[in-house]
């Protein structure tokens, strides 16, 4: 049995041995657990763009960059190649573990293959799937604007039942290149959350694959948080291959792209402001790839819907 | 010298290090061959082909993924960097060791590094180059749909002169996802391959690289392969670097895409049937890449043939 | 502090531990120095010129390659993604440092972090920034036709303070694949140089990454040279984030793209041919990259200038 946290690990002492290089800080905290900081002081880069998507993939994906054009503009995208979906998106990526704090408005919200060890409340992402992970190490990431507080990290360790100084916290505000490329690297995720939301059974998943645009970076994390989720509304493409039966796939294809969705056509933050600033008022299917292709192997064909909205990507990123 | 098998065992190890993060399969066979199973009974995945791919070439390219589109789908292509292309294609990839069985309808084809090993019968391939190996470990890579029979093993590490235990066999078959990427990571393999019958000196080569697309999979050993053989035929570039005369190029430049045969135009598995199922009845002038560019050094000047098919490769994709 | 010497040595190791799979030749002065040839007797190769790229960028890039279609052909362009432009472009990658030679009409001119150690006589590029760099051991790469004079060798050793033994030089000419490929992947470093020049103050960088086409060989240092220039000034896209006003984004970003030059239009060995073939005569801001975007985080707008020139990549590249 494959454990997301051993796998992540390795990436997260790569990171640490050469923190310099990668543009990133490392922190131990005095009950011994290690945050990285990847774009909050530190300034973090593309190098360390790469290995905070894979720690947050569990080790399960490799990424890239290419070329995409956006309005004549050369922009970069992220190629996303995952094995094993189930355990590295939706066990690990899906950043799904929600922890109040006392005294803060907003709650933390932790991605990462820890996820998959707080086996006492596990997250709702779970009861899709029946993979679970035992490891005496602990990974999570948090995309914030403040440093991670120490009772957030208590209450982590504890509930992945690990000792603080195994534990390995990265973190990124919206507003930096780290944030803004693992984002995009979360197309094939949010792609199977739509697929499972509308009744896919996801033990039929066998490869996927996805591509993301990266957005002009603005230090502005509420401008920030609008241009990465357009990347995804807009600007994304998942590959998923299913073992499973067309009449499955043309059920859900049609459903699980951003078009799908009422909301559909505007750039992502008057949505957000429309809706009053409300994420849980904003529809959950509008949080859909842009383009989504299932190749079913047991009959070879491919069900297609969606497609890149340049228009709205240039609106978003370009202002016009 | 360089050793392809050295070369490849380098890969070969990386595999033997993580087959749980790769999804492949590792069996010890009683006689203490290894046997990796990549694509049979194992799932394989995107990180796993690369490496397949690689040994194949005796460690001397390198693989990554890049976006190709067909029909307004955004599939992915491999692209090879051929370092070596004499060692590492022609001596490697090429799949030309062909291995009767008793008992068996179909020989077992084997490609890969050990084929340079062979030295008292090498297959036919090996008499445009010069370059044979010399090492004590022999890697081979099998395309089947069943277990290897011990005594193809066995046969294997005689031919090879080289102990049981250091022989390591990769398998996948025609279906599985390592397949579909390690054949379009065929393409200058293939173009090689045209090149030489049609009395290219193959001394001549200097630098190579190709890109080809991956079809969509499926469960099929048949329809498979026809599609991995469009992808070839009708989605495959190669650009290769020649220390030549403009001449040379010239005569033969056109005669190496697959446009030059009759029987272009239409998916692989119409041909295929049309020839009674038999390979062997098959022109072999078909087995060329869709678009080639021939760069000669000694004057600067490219020559240019073929081009990508996107409507075949839409009706062998997508039925339609 | 990071030292871009200490990071290049990490690749130089990985050079010098394969020689053979990539192409190159090591060579061990009388004096202890070590020469790595990578283009001139040895043939070099794609790995080889990812390796000798990020010794050039400090070891502070990745280099990757992907398609970039000429003319309906399918060429390779090769993608940098750069963390501390200034000490990996800036202090490094630059070839700024001239060295004359006692009876060479030309001199040497070096680039590579080794440049970074030469604090008694600096070039000039490093008036833009702050950076020194403070190692026991230089690394340099030489773009030249014949091997580098031992004389040329000492001098290195003492201006960068470190024993001969401990100094490393790359070596590769105009016509050779590596140096195509490091040349195409200068795209940034040209750019930083024409904002500076521009008056923009170089501390303002983020991030940068950049796109360039590497072109068909030619076995002609002449015709090479005008090719590789062509791949910069009409193949070349640099993507700058910078932390500065919307003012002086706009103030320059239409003076740093290679249209902005009068002699702009022409293949680089035109222009070359009509001013004498003299480089000192060729207007400064002709070197500058086809296409320019920056991206001020500020505000979150991106200013772009230029665009690729595939009419004049055609006729430098094909002839027509």
């Amino acid at each position: 049995m494959i454990s997301v946290n051993r796998e992540a690990m390795k990436t997260v002492r790569l990171i640490l041995d050469e923190p310099e290089r990668l543009g990133v800080e490392v922190t131990r905290l005095e009950n011994g657990a290690t945050v990285i900081d990847m774009g909050l002081e530190a300034v973090g880069g593309w190098a360390a763009a790469k290995l905070y998507t894979v720690v947050t993939l569990g080790g399960l994906g490799e990424v890239s960059y290419e070329s995409f054009e956006v309005a004549g503009r050369a922009l970069t995208a992220v190629r996303s190649m995952i094995d094993y979906p189930i355990e590295g998106c939706v066990a690990s990526q899906i950043a799904g573990w929600r922890l109040e704090s006392p005294g803060k408005e907003h709650a933390a919200i932790l991605a990462g293959p820890g996820r998959a060890l707080n086996k006492a409340s596990l997250d709702h992402y779970f009861d899709w799937i029946d993979y679970r992970d035992d490891h005496h190490e602990a990974v999570v990431a948090i995309q914030a604007s403040e440093p991670v507080p120490l009772s957030i990290v208590e209450t982590v360790a504890v509930s992945c039942k690990v000792q603080p100084r195994d534990l390995y916290i990265l973190i990124a505000p919206n507003h930096s290149l780290v944030c803004a490329v693992q984002v995009a690297a979360r197309i094939v995720e949010q792609t199977l959350h739509r697929l499972a939301e509308e009744g896919m059974d996801l033990r039929c998943l066998r490869h996927a694959h996805g591509l993301g645009v990266v957005p002009p970076l603005v230090d502005d994390d509420l401008v920030s948080m609008g241009r990465i989720n357009d990347s995804l509304l807009y600007g994304g493409i998942a590959n998923i291959v299913v073992e499973s039966t067309d009449e499955a796939c043309e059920a859900v294809v049609d459903k699980v792209v951003s078009s799908a969705c009422d909301a559909y056509g505007r750039p992502f933050i008057e949505i957000y402001e429309a809706a009053g600033r409300d994420f849980y008022e904003i529809p959950i299917d509008l949080h859909s790839p842009a383009e989504v292709h299932l190749n079913n192997v047991t009959t070879g064909r491919t069900f297609s819907a969606g497609s890149i909205n340049r228009d709205v990507l240039r609106a978003s990123f370009f202002g016009s």
